[in-house]
Protein backbone atom coordinates (compact mmCIF):
# COMPACT_ATOMS: atom_id res chain seq x y z
CA UNK A 1 0.00 0.00 0.00
CA UNK A 2 1.14 3.53 -1.28
CA UNK A 3 0.68 6.53 1.01
CA UNK A 4 2.05 10.36 0.79
CA UNK A 5 3.43 11.43 4.50
CA UNK A 6 1.11 14.36 5.37
CA UNK A 7 2.40 17.63 6.37
CA UNK A 8 0.29 17.30 9.89
CA UNK A 9 2.49 14.02 10.37
CA UNK A 10 5.65 16.23 10.40
CA UNK A 11 6.76 17.39 13.87
CA UNK A 12 9.77 20.22 15.29
CA UNK A 13 12.38 18.26 13.54
CA UNK A 14 11.16 18.50 10.25
CA UNK A 15 10.45 14.26 9.96
CA UNK A 16 7.50 12.75 10.75
CA UNK A 17 6.65 12.19 14.25
CA UNK A 18 7.16 8.34 15.10
CA UNK A 19 3.46 7.66 16.01
CA UNK A 20 2.15 8.34 12.47
CA UNK A 21 4.09 5.09 11.55
CA UNK A 22 1.43 3.40 13.61
CA UNK A 23 -1.31 5.48 11.73
CA UNK A 24 0.44 3.93 8.47
CA UNK A 25 0.64 0.17 10.37
CA UNK A 26 -3.70 0.75 10.93
CA UNK A 27 -3.85 2.04 7.58
CA UNK A 28 -2.39 -0.93 6.00
CA UNK A 29 -4.27 -3.41 8.20
CA UNK A 30 -7.35 -2.08 6.98
CA UNK A 31 -6.60 -2.22 3.10
CA UNK A 32 -5.41 -5.34 4.28
CA UNK A 33 -8.68 -7.11 4.87
CA UNK A 34 -10.66 -5.55 2.49
CA UNK A 35 -8.25 -7.53 0.28
CA UNK A 36 -8.90 -10.48 1.97
CA UNK A 37 -12.47 -9.93 1.13
CA UNK A 38 -13.47 -9.05 4.95
CA UNK A 39 -13.15 -5.64 5.56
CA UNK A 40 -12.61 -4.77 9.45
CA UNK A 41 -16.44 -3.03 9.35
CA UNK A 42 -17.63 -5.65 8.31
CA UNK A 43 -15.81 -7.88 10.82
CA UNK A 44 -17.40 -4.96 13.66
CA UNK A 45 -20.86 -5.88 12.29
CA UNK A 46 -20.26 -9.97 12.92
CA UNK A 47 -19.96 -8.89 16.54
CA UNK A 48 -16.17 -9.00 17.14
CA UNK A 49 -13.53 -6.31 17.71
CA UNK A 50 -9.61 -6.63 17.43
CA UNK A 51 -8.40 -4.43 19.39
CA UNK A 52 -4.36 -3.88 19.53
CA UNK A 53 -2.77 -5.33 22.77
CA UNK A 54 1.00 -5.15 21.52
CA UNK A 55 3.04 -2.31 19.22
CA UNK A 56 6.46 -2.50 18.15
CA UNK A 57 8.39 -0.12 16.09
CA UNK A 58 11.78 0.23 15.12
CA UNK A 59 13.07 3.38 13.09
CA UNK A 60 15.88 3.42 10.36
CA UNK A 61 15.46 6.53 8.62
CA UNK A 62 13.33 9.52 8.57
CA UNK A 63 10.23 10.31 6.41
CA UNK A 64 9.35 13.88 5.62
CA UNK A 65 7.02 15.65 4.16
CA UNK A 66 5.51 14.67 0.93
CA UNK A 67 7.34 11.47 0.87
CA UNK A 68 5.95 8.27 -1.12
CA UNK A 69 6.17 5.12 0.98
CA UNK A 70 5.44 1.57 0.60
CA UNK A 71 3.53 0.52 3.56
CA UNK A 72 3.73 -4.05 3.12
CA UNK A 73 2.26 -6.06 5.95
CA UNK A 74 1.79 -9.29 6.41
CA UNK A 75 0.57 -11.66 8.94
CA UNK A 76 3.06 -13.56 11.38
CA UNK A 77 1.69 -15.55 14.42
CA UNK A 78 -1.70 -17.04 14.56
CA UNK A 79 -2.72 -17.85 17.82
CA UNK A 80 -6.15 -19.23 18.60
CA UNK A 81 -7.65 -15.80 19.46
CA UNK A 82 -4.34 -13.48 18.93
CA UNK A 83 -3.08 -12.46 15.90
CA UNK A 84 0.25 -10.84 14.71
CA UNK A 85 0.85 -8.73 11.59
CA UNK A 86 4.46 -7.61 10.48
CA UNK A 87 4.73 -4.10 8.40
CA UNK A 88 8.00 -2.69 6.58
CA UNK A 89 7.70 1.20 5.47
CA UNK A 90 10.05 1.96 2.77
CA UNK A 91 10.32 4.89 1.00
CA UNK A 92 9.65 5.04 -2.66
CA UNK A 93 11.14 5.08 -5.20
CA UNK A 94 14.38 3.52 -4.25
CA UNK A 95 12.84 1.18 -1.47
CA UNK A 96 15.17 2.67 1.36
CA UNK A 97 13.59 0.66 4.21
CA UNK A 98 12.60 3.80 7.01
CA UNK A 99 10.63 1.15 9.62
CA UNK A 100 9.92 -2.09 10.66
CA UNK A 101 7.72 -3.15 13.20
CA UNK A 102 4.95 -4.99 14.41
CA UNK A 103 1.54 -5.31 16.21
CA UNK A 104 -0.45 -7.92 18.45
CA UNK A 105 -4.18 -8.15 18.37
CA UNK A 106 -6.62 -10.03 19.92
CA UNK A 107 -10.31 -11.16 18.57
CA UNK A 108 -12.97 -10.51 21.21
CA UNK A 109 -16.75 -11.06 21.00
CA UNK A 110 -19.60 -8.59 21.97
CA UNK A 111 -18.78 -9.65 25.62
CA UNK A 112 -15.35 -8.51 25.55
CA UNK A 113 -13.87 -12.10 25.74
CA UNK A 114 -11.33 -13.57 23.52
CA UNK A 115 -12.90 -15.94 20.47
CA UNK A 116 -10.97 -18.22 18.41
CA UNK A 117 -10.07 -16.89 15.09
CA UNK A 118 -12.60 -18.38 12.38
CA UNK A 119 -10.66 -20.98 9.98
CA UNK A 120 -11.19 -19.22 7.21
CA UNK A 121 -9.91 -15.77 8.00
CA UNK A 122 -6.87 -17.74 9.35
CA UNK A 123 -6.57 -19.05 5.91
CA UNK A 124 -7.33 -15.71 4.14
CA UNK A 125 -3.99 -14.30 6.25
CA UNK A 126 -1.82 -16.89 5.45
CA UNK A 127 1.66 -16.07 3.82
CA UNK A 128 0.79 -16.73 0.57
CA UNK A 129 -1.40 -14.66 0.37
CA UNK A 130 -0.46 -11.46 2.53
CA UNK A 131 2.48 -9.14 1.17
CA UNK A 132 5.10 -10.93 3.09
CA UNK A 133 8.24 -9.15 1.11
CA UNK A 134 10.04 -12.13 -1.05
CA UNK A 135 13.31 -10.47 -1.31
CA UNK A 136 15.02 -10.04 1.71
CA UNK A 137 18.43 -9.38 2.32
CA UNK A 138 19.88 -11.60 5.81
CA UNK A 139 20.75 -8.47 8.17
CA UNK A 140 16.38 -6.96 7.70
CA UNK A 141 15.34 -10.72 8.05
CA UNK A 142 17.47 -10.84 10.93
CA UNK A 143 16.47 -6.98 12.26
CA UNK A 144 12.63 -8.62 11.67
CA UNK A 145 13.61 -12.01 12.97
CA UNK A 146 14.07 -10.93 16.49
CA UNK A 147 12.39 -7.60 16.81
CA UNK A 148 12.97 -5.88 19.42
CA UNK B 1 -6.95 26.69 31.78
CA UNK B 2 -3.05 26.50 31.25
CA UNK B 3 -1.53 23.41 29.01
CA UNK B 4 2.34 23.02 27.33
CA UNK B 5 2.50 22.96 23.78
CA UNK B 6 3.63 18.95 23.66
CA UNK B 7 6.14 17.59 21.17
CA UNK B 8 3.85 15.86 18.83
CA UNK B 9 1.50 19.23 18.30
CA UNK B 10 4.77 21.15 16.54
CA UNK B 11 5.12 20.32 12.67
CA UNK B 12 7.40 21.00 10.14
CA UNK B 13 7.32 24.44 10.21
CA UNK B 14 8.36 24.44 13.90
CA UNK B 15 5.46 25.56 15.58
CA UNK B 16 2.10 24.38 16.79
CA UNK B 17 -0.17 22.39 13.88
CA UNK B 18 -2.86 24.52 13.20
CA UNK B 19 -5.59 22.04 14.09
CA UNK B 20 -4.28 21.81 17.67
CA UNK B 21 -5.52 24.88 18.37
CA UNK B 22 -8.96 23.04 17.94
CA UNK B 23 -8.01 20.04 20.32
CA UNK B 24 -7.07 22.60 22.68
CA UNK B 25 -10.47 24.48 22.60
CA UNK B 26 -11.43 21.04 23.29
CA UNK B 27 -9.58 20.45 26.27
CA UNK B 28 -10.61 23.90 27.49
CA UNK B 29 -14.52 22.76 26.97
CA UNK B 30 -14.14 19.52 29.18
CA UNK B 31 -12.44 21.57 32.13
CA UNK B 32 -15.50 24.17 31.74
CA UNK B 33 -18.03 21.68 31.77
CA UNK B 34 -16.66 20.01 35.09
CA UNK B 35 -15.88 23.28 36.46
CA UNK B 36 -19.70 24.94 36.47
CA UNK B 37 -20.45 21.00 37.99
CA UNK B 38 -21.77 19.34 34.76
CA UNK B 39 -18.93 17.10 33.62
CA UNK B 40 -19.64 15.87 29.84
CA UNK B 41 -18.88 12.28 30.49
CA UNK B 42 -22.12 13.47 32.92
CA UNK B 43 -24.16 15.15 29.86
CA UNK B 44 -23.71 11.65 27.95
CA UNK B 45 -25.04 9.77 30.91
CA UNK B 46 -28.12 11.09 30.57
CA UNK B 47 -28.23 10.62 27.09
CA UNK B 48 -27.33 14.02 25.41
CA UNK B 49 -24.42 14.84 23.12
CA UNK B 50 -23.12 17.82 21.78
CA UNK B 51 -21.32 17.19 17.98
CA UNK B 52 -19.74 20.58 17.06
CA UNK B 53 -21.14 22.16 14.12
CA UNK B 54 -18.93 24.50 13.37
CA UNK B 55 -15.49 25.38 14.19
CA UNK B 56 -13.43 28.79 13.59
CA UNK B 57 -9.68 29.98 14.11
CA UNK B 58 -7.69 33.02 13.68
CA UNK B 59 -3.89 32.55 14.28
CA UNK B 60 -1.65 35.96 15.31
CA UNK B 61 1.28 33.90 16.30
CA UNK B 62 2.72 30.74 16.90
CA UNK B 63 2.84 28.55 19.77
CA UNK B 64 6.32 26.66 20.15
CA UNK B 65 7.26 23.03 21.67
CA UNK B 66 6.89 23.35 25.22
CA UNK B 67 5.23 26.72 25.25
CA UNK B 68 3.23 27.38 28.33
CA UNK B 69 -0.03 28.77 27.16
CA UNK B 70 -3.49 30.00 28.43
CA UNK B 71 -6.80 28.91 26.70
CA UNK B 72 -9.61 30.74 28.04
CA UNK B 73 -13.18 29.88 26.88
CA UNK B 74 -16.58 31.48 27.78
CA UNK B 75 -19.72 30.90 26.34
CA UNK B 76 -21.34 33.35 23.13
CA UNK B 77 -24.68 33.17 21.93
CA UNK B 78 -27.10 30.72 23.63
CA UNK B 79 -29.96 29.69 21.38
CA UNK B 80 -32.36 27.37 21.57
CA UNK B 81 -30.72 24.38 21.48
CA UNK B 82 -27.27 25.68 20.08
CA UNK B 83 -24.62 26.92 22.17
CA UNK B 84 -20.97 29.23 20.91
CA UNK B 85 -18.18 28.94 22.74
CA UNK B 86 -15.53 32.10 22.45
CA UNK B 87 -11.99 30.97 22.89
CA UNK B 88 -8.54 32.78 23.24
CA UNK B 89 -5.15 31.54 23.65
CA UNK B 90 -2.20 33.75 24.90
CA UNK B 91 1.09 32.79 25.08
CA UNK B 92 2.59 32.95 29.20
CA UNK B 93 4.03 34.42 30.84
CA UNK B 94 3.58 37.57 29.08
CA UNK B 95 0.12 36.78 27.39
CA UNK B 96 0.84 37.17 23.82
CA UNK B 97 -2.29 37.23 22.20
CA UNK B 98 -1.80 33.55 19.95
CA UNK B 99 -5.16 32.84 18.71
CA UNK B 100 -8.91 33.49 18.67
CA UNK B 101 -11.73 31.61 17.64
CA UNK B 102 -14.96 29.54 18.53
CA UNK B 103 -17.12 26.54 18.10
CA UNK B 104 -20.44 26.09 17.81
CA UNK B 105 -22.48 23.12 19.19
CA UNK B 106 -25.68 21.29 19.00
CA UNK B 107 -27.77 19.50 21.96
CA UNK B 108 -28.93 16.54 20.70
CA UNK B 109 -30.91 13.93 22.29
CA UNK B 110 -30.25 9.88 21.83
CA UNK B 111 -32.35 10.16 18.63
CA UNK B 112 -29.94 12.30 16.88
CA UNK B 113 -32.65 15.47 17.50
CA UNK B 114 -31.98 19.07 18.66
CA UNK B 115 -32.92 19.78 22.43
CA UNK B 116 -33.72 22.38 24.21
CA UNK B 117 -30.93 23.37 26.55
CA UNK B 118 -32.30 22.96 29.76
CA UNK B 119 -32.03 25.99 31.53
CA UNK B 120 -29.99 25.61 34.15
CA UNK B 121 -27.04 24.55 32.09
CA UNK B 122 -28.01 27.67 30.21
CA UNK B 123 -27.69 29.78 33.32
CA UNK B 124 -24.25 27.95 34.59
CA UNK B 125 -23.10 28.75 31.12
CA UNK B 126 -23.68 32.97 31.42
CA UNK B 127 -21.10 35.23 30.94
CA UNK B 128 -20.57 35.95 35.03
CA UNK B 129 -19.56 32.03 35.52
CA UNK B 130 -17.15 32.10 32.91
CA UNK B 131 -13.71 33.14 31.85
CA UNK B 132 -14.65 36.08 29.71
CA UNK B 133 -11.75 38.04 29.69
CA UNK B 134 -12.42 41.28 31.66
CA UNK B 135 -9.65 43.72 30.70
CA UNK B 136 -9.62 43.97 26.73
CA UNK B 137 -7.55 46.27 24.25
CA UNK B 138 -9.65 47.61 22.18
CA UNK B 139 -8.18 45.80 18.77
CA UNK B 140 -8.68 43.36 20.45
CA UNK B 141 -11.83 43.21 21.49
CA UNK B 142 -12.77 44.29 17.53
CA UNK B 143 -10.73 41.05 16.39
CA UNK B 144 -13.62 38.96 18.47
CA UNK B 145 -16.32 41.01 17.76
CA UNK B 146 -16.39 40.87 14.02
CA UNK B 147 -14.83 37.47 13.29
CA UNK B 148 -13.59 36.15 10.89
CA UNK C 1 -8.51 14.42 -4.21
CA UNK C 2 -10.42 11.50 -2.51
CA UNK C 3 -9.26 9.79 0.52
CA UNK C 4 -10.70 7.49 3.45
CA UNK C 5 -11.19 7.67 6.55
CA UNK C 6 -8.59 6.24 8.78
CA UNK C 7 -9.33 4.36 12.14
CA UNK C 8 -7.39 6.91 13.94
CA UNK C 9 -9.33 9.87 12.39
CA UNK C 10 -12.22 8.88 14.43
CA UNK C 11 -13.49 9.74 18.00
CA UNK C 12 -15.57 7.84 20.67
CA UNK C 13 -18.41 9.18 19.02
CA UNK C 14 -17.96 6.81 16.47
CA UNK C 15 -17.33 9.58 14.06
CA UNK C 16 -14.63 11.70 12.34
CA UNK C 17 -12.88 14.11 14.79
CA UNK C 18 -13.72 17.74 13.73
CA UNK C 19 -9.89 18.43 13.50
CA UNK C 20 -9.25 16.14 10.78
CA UNK C 21 -11.16 18.00 7.98
CA UNK C 22 -8.52 20.57 8.55
CA UNK C 23 -5.68 17.91 8.19
CA UNK C 24 -7.92 16.91 4.86
CA UNK C 25 -8.11 20.30 3.62
CA UNK C 26 -4.31 20.28 4.46
CA UNK C 27 -3.74 17.24 1.93
CA UNK C 28 -5.89 18.42 -0.88
CA UNK C 29 -3.63 21.92 -0.42
CA UNK C 30 -1.11 19.95 -0.99
CA UNK C 31 -2.25 18.14 -4.13
CA UNK C 32 -3.47 21.00 -5.65
CA UNK C 33 0.01 22.92 -5.46
CA UNK C 34 1.71 19.59 -7.14
CA UNK C 35 -1.34 19.51 -9.97
CA UNK C 36 -0.29 23.18 -10.93
CA UNK C 37 3.25 22.43 -11.32
CA UNK C 38 4.24 24.06 -8.16
CA UNK C 39 4.31 21.43 -5.25
CA UNK C 40 4.73 22.71 -1.63
CA UNK C 41 8.18 21.45 -1.28
CA UNK C 42 9.23 23.22 -4.26
CA UNK C 43 7.78 26.75 -2.72
CA UNK C 44 9.61 26.07 0.53
CA UNK C 45 13.38 25.65 -1.39
CA UNK C 46 12.18 29.18 -3.04
CA UNK C 47 12.48 30.12 0.56
CA UNK C 48 8.77 30.87 1.21
CA UNK C 49 6.23 29.75 3.58
CA UNK C 50 2.77 29.98 3.20
CA UNK C 51 1.71 29.92 7.56
CA UNK C 52 -2.08 29.80 7.80
CA UNK C 53 -3.64 32.92 9.35
CA UNK C 54 -7.38 31.67 9.98
CA UNK C 55 -9.36 28.56 9.73
CA UNK C 56 -13.19 27.86 9.45
CA UNK C 57 -14.99 24.47 9.02
CA UNK C 58 -19.35 24.07 8.63
CA UNK C 59 -19.98 20.60 9.40
CA UNK C 60 -23.44 19.21 7.97
CA UNK C 61 -22.80 15.63 8.63
CA UNK C 62 -20.65 12.99 9.87
CA UNK C 63 -18.26 10.76 8.07
CA UNK C 64 -17.81 7.62 9.81
CA UNK C 65 -14.57 5.21 9.41
CA UNK C 66 -13.52 3.53 6.46
CA UNK C 67 -15.99 6.31 4.20
CA UNK C 68 -14.62 7.10 1.32
CA UNK C 69 -14.60 11.42 0.78
CA UNK C 70 -13.98 13.57 -1.96
CA UNK C 71 -12.40 16.72 -0.60
CA UNK C 72 -12.98 19.70 -3.22
CA UNK C 73 -10.51 22.50 -2.78
CA UNK C 74 -10.40 25.89 -4.96
CA UNK C 75 -8.65 29.47 -4.73
CA UNK C 76 -11.17 31.89 -3.08
CA UNK C 77 -10.05 35.69 -2.93
CA UNK C 78 -6.34 36.05 -4.13
CA UNK C 79 -5.17 39.42 -2.63
CA UNK C 80 -1.64 40.43 -2.40
CA UNK C 81 -0.05 38.12 -0.03
CA UNK C 82 -2.69 36.12 1.22
CA UNK C 83 -4.78 33.66 -0.16
CA UNK C 84 -7.85 31.94 0.70
CA UNK C 85 -9.34 28.56 -0.09
CA UNK C 86 -12.02 27.17 -0.46
CA UNK C 87 -13.16 23.70 0.15
CA UNK C 88 -16.19 20.69 0.13
CA UNK C 89 -16.33 17.62 1.49
CA UNK C 90 -18.77 15.15 0.76
CA UNK C 91 -18.75 11.38 1.13
CA UNK C 92 -18.63 8.77 -1.80
CA UNK C 93 -20.06 7.42 -3.76
CA UNK C 94 -23.72 9.64 -3.45
CA UNK C 95 -22.00 13.15 -2.70
CA UNK C 96 -23.67 13.77 0.41
CA UNK C 97 -22.48 17.10 1.87
CA UNK C 98 -20.39 16.70 4.66
CA UNK C 99 -18.21 19.59 5.61
CA UNK C 100 -18.00 23.20 3.43
CA UNK C 101 -14.50 25.39 4.61
CA UNK C 102 -11.59 27.79 4.00
CA UNK C 103 -8.38 28.47 5.03
CA UNK C 104 -6.44 31.64 4.51
CA UNK C 105 -2.56 32.00 3.62
CA UNK C 106 -0.38 34.61 3.76
CA UNK C 107 3.09 34.29 1.78
CA UNK C 108 5.85 35.03 3.52
CA UNK C 109 9.68 35.31 2.97
CA UNK C 110 13.03 34.09 4.85
CA UNK C 111 12.53 37.23 6.85
CA UNK C 112 8.80 36.14 8.03
CA UNK C 113 7.80 39.33 5.88
CA UNK C 114 4.10 38.96 3.75
CA UNK C 115 5.82 39.02 0.49
CA UNK C 116 3.67 39.75 -3.13
CA UNK C 117 1.96 36.77 -5.04
CA UNK C 118 3.58 35.96 -7.66
CA UNK C 119 1.50 36.59 -11.26
CA UNK C 120 2.33 32.95 -12.22
CA UNK C 121 1.31 31.95 -8.98
CA UNK C 122 -2.04 33.62 -9.29
CA UNK C 123 -2.56 32.37 -12.38
CA UNK C 124 -2.58 28.87 -12.01
CA UNK C 125 -4.54 29.15 -9.16
CA UNK C 126 -7.47 31.19 -10.83
CA UNK C 127 -10.75 29.47 -10.85
CA UNK C 128 -10.51 27.74 -13.99
CA UNK C 129 -7.75 25.79 -13.39
CA UNK C 130 -9.30 24.31 -9.81
CA UNK C 131 -12.02 22.26 -8.58
CA UNK C 132 -14.38 24.58 -8.17
CA UNK C 133 -17.35 22.65 -8.32
CA UNK C 134 -19.97 23.17 -10.93
CA UNK C 135 -23.40 22.39 -10.09
CA UNK C 136 -23.68 23.17 -7.30
CA UNK C 137 -27.53 24.27 -5.25
CA UNK C 138 -29.17 27.30 -4.01
CA UNK C 139 -28.64 25.97 -0.42
CA UNK C 140 -25.03 24.77 -0.71
CA UNK C 141 -23.62 28.17 -2.39
CA UNK C 142 -25.20 30.29 0.01
CA UNK C 143 -24.35 28.06 2.98
CA UNK C 144 -21.11 29.02 1.57
CA UNK C 145 -21.70 32.48 0.53
CA UNK C 146 -21.63 34.02 3.97
CA UNK C 147 -19.66 31.36 6.40
CA UNK C 148 -19.63 31.93 9.23
CA UNK D 1 3.54 12.79 35.85
CA UNK D 2 -0.79 13.12 35.81
CA UNK D 3 -2.72 13.87 32.69
CA UNK D 4 -6.61 13.71 31.50
CA UNK D 5 -7.40 11.48 28.76
CA UNK D 6 -8.94 14.12 26.11
CA UNK D 7 -11.84 13.77 23.70
CA UNK D 8 -9.40 13.74 20.67
CA UNK D 9 -6.92 10.98 21.58
CA UNK D 10 -10.27 8.60 21.79
CA UNK D 11 -11.33 6.58 18.87
CA UNK D 12 -14.57 4.71 17.87
CA UNK D 13 -14.14 1.97 20.38
CA UNK D 14 -14.42 4.79 22.75
CA UNK D 15 -11.48 4.28 24.33
CA UNK D 16 -7.64 5.69 24.10
CA UNK D 17 -6.17 5.17 20.72
CA UNK D 18 -3.11 3.17 20.60
CA UNK D 19 -1.10 5.57 19.54
CA UNK D 20 -1.83 8.24 22.34
CA UNK D 21 -0.19 6.03 24.51
CA UNK D 22 3.13 7.01 22.61
CA UNK D 23 2.56 10.78 22.95
CA UNK D 24 1.72 10.34 26.76
CA UNK D 25 5.49 8.97 26.88
CA UNK D 26 6.85 11.69 25.13
CA UNK D 27 4.98 14.03 27.42
CA UNK D 28 6.43 12.41 30.18
CA UNK D 29 10.16 12.63 28.39
CA UNK D 30 9.61 16.62 28.27
CA UNK D 31 8.43 16.79 32.08
CA UNK D 32 11.52 14.11 33.09
CA UNK D 33 14.62 16.08 31.45
CA UNK D 34 12.73 19.63 33.03
CA UNK D 35 12.95 17.76 36.09
CA UNK D 36 16.65 17.04 36.13
CA UNK D 37 17.57 20.19 35.36
CA UNK D 38 17.73 19.70 31.50
CA UNK D 39 15.13 20.44 29.50
CA UNK D 40 14.94 18.98 25.96
CA UNK D 41 14.52 23.19 24.50
CA UNK D 42 18.25 23.09 26.53
CA UNK D 43 19.57 19.69 24.60
CA UNK D 44 18.74 21.32 21.36
CA UNK D 45 20.35 24.62 22.16
CA UNK D 46 23.12 22.93 22.74
CA UNK D 47 22.86 21.48 19.27
CA UNK D 48 21.78 17.82 20.14
CA UNK D 49 19.03 16.33 19.53
CA UNK D 50 18.01 12.85 20.71
CA UNK D 51 15.52 10.94 17.98
CA UNK D 52 13.59 8.05 18.57
CA UNK D 53 15.30 5.07 17.18
CA UNK D 54 12.76 2.04 18.47
CA UNK D 55 9.08 2.46 20.51
CA UNK D 56 7.28 -0.52 22.41
CA UNK D 57 4.00 -0.56 24.25
CA UNK D 58 1.78 -3.48 25.54
CA UNK D 59 -1.72 -2.59 26.41
CA UNK D 60 -3.41 -4.03 29.59
CA UNK D 61 -6.31 -1.68 29.75
CA UNK D 62 -8.17 0.92 27.91
CA UNK D 63 -8.28 4.51 29.17
CA UNK D 64 -11.27 6.17 28.17
CA UNK D 65 -12.40 9.88 27.94
CA UNK D 66 -11.98 12.02 30.44
CA UNK D 67 -9.91 9.22 32.67
CA UNK D 68 -7.05 10.97 34.85
CA UNK D 69 -4.09 8.61 34.17
CA UNK D 70 -0.29 8.67 35.83
CA UNK D 71 2.33 7.82 33.11
CA UNK D 72 5.90 6.99 35.32
CA UNK D 73 8.99 6.95 33.42
CA UNK D 74 12.60 5.99 34.22
CA UNK D 75 15.73 5.46 32.97
CA UNK D 76 16.54 1.68 31.54
CA UNK D 77 19.89 0.95 30.11
CA UNK D 78 22.15 3.90 28.96
CA UNK D 79 24.62 3.08 26.66
CA UNK D 80 27.64 4.97 24.84
CA UNK D 81 25.02 6.79 23.12
CA UNK D 82 21.96 5.48 23.77
CA UNK D 83 18.86 5.60 26.33
CA UNK D 84 16.30 3.58 27.12
CA UNK D 85 13.45 4.50 28.88
CA UNK D 86 10.65 2.36 30.26
CA UNK D 87 7.06 4.00 31.06
CA UNK D 88 3.70 2.44 32.87
CA UNK D 89 0.32 3.93 32.11
CA UNK D 90 -2.16 3.54 35.44
CA UNK D 91 -5.13 4.55 35.96
CA UNK D 92 -6.15 6.99 38.81
CA UNK D 93 -7.29 6.80 41.44
CA UNK D 94 -7.08 3.15 41.73
CA UNK D 95 -3.29 2.50 40.15
CA UNK D 96 -4.74 0.25 37.33
CA UNK D 97 -2.25 -0.91 35.17
CA UNK D 98 -3.16 0.39 31.86
CA UNK D 99 0.13 0.10 29.10
CA UNK D 100 3.56 -0.33 29.88
CA UNK D 101 6.36 0.61 27.46
CA UNK D 102 9.74 1.50 26.44
CA UNK D 103 11.29 4.00 23.93
CA UNK D 104 15.02 4.09 23.48
CA UNK D 105 16.53 7.31 21.92
CA UNK D 106 19.95 8.15 20.21
CA UNK D 107 22.19 11.64 21.22
CA UNK D 108 23.41 12.64 18.10
CA UNK D 109 25.20 16.07 17.05
CA UNK D 110 24.31 18.27 14.33
CA UNK D 111 26.19 16.33 12.06
CA UNK D 112 23.81 13.62 12.73
CA UNK D 113 26.20 11.49 14.15
CA UNK D 114 25.44 9.39 17.72
CA UNK D 115 27.46 11.44 20.65
CA UNK D 116 28.71 9.89 23.94
CA UNK D 117 26.09 11.36 26.56
CA UNK D 118 27.81 13.26 28.54
CA UNK D 119 28.47 11.91 32.29
CA UNK D 120 25.97 14.50 33.91
CA UNK D 121 23.36 13.51 31.99
CA UNK D 122 23.53 9.49 33.01
CA UNK D 123 24.22 10.27 36.41
CA UNK D 124 21.23 12.38 36.83
CA UNK D 125 19.00 9.61 34.96
CA UNK D 126 20.24 6.97 37.22
CA UNK D 127 17.75 4.94 38.40
CA UNK D 128 17.40 7.00 42.15
CA UNK D 129 16.80 10.18 40.73
CA UNK D 130 13.88 8.94 38.43
CA UNK D 131 10.25 8.03 39.07
CA UNK D 132 10.63 4.23 38.83
CA UNK D 133 8.26 2.03 40.68
CA UNK D 134 9.29 0.77 43.91
CA UNK D 135 5.78 -1.18 44.59
CA UNK D 136 6.02 -4.22 42.04
CA UNK D 137 4.35 -7.38 42.35
CA UNK D 138 6.10 -10.49 40.60
CA UNK D 139 4.11 -10.28 37.12
CA UNK D 140 4.32 -7.04 36.18
CA UNK D 141 8.00 -6.83 37.11
CA UNK D 142 8.37 -9.77 34.30
CA UNK D 143 5.93 -8.16 31.98
CA UNK D 144 8.50 -5.41 32.06
CA UNK D 145 11.24 -8.39 32.52
CA UNK D 146 10.81 -9.76 29.02
CA UNK D 147 8.93 -7.18 27.06
CA UNK D 148 7.80 -7.87 24.25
Amino acid sequence: MRLRARFAETDAMRIVHHTEYFVWFEVARTELLRSIGLPYTEIQRRGFNTPLVEAYASYKAPARYDDEVEVKIWAGRIGRSSLRLEYEVTKLPGGEPLCVGHTVHVLIGGDGKPKKIPDDLKERLSPSSTERPTRRTPSRTSSRAAPP
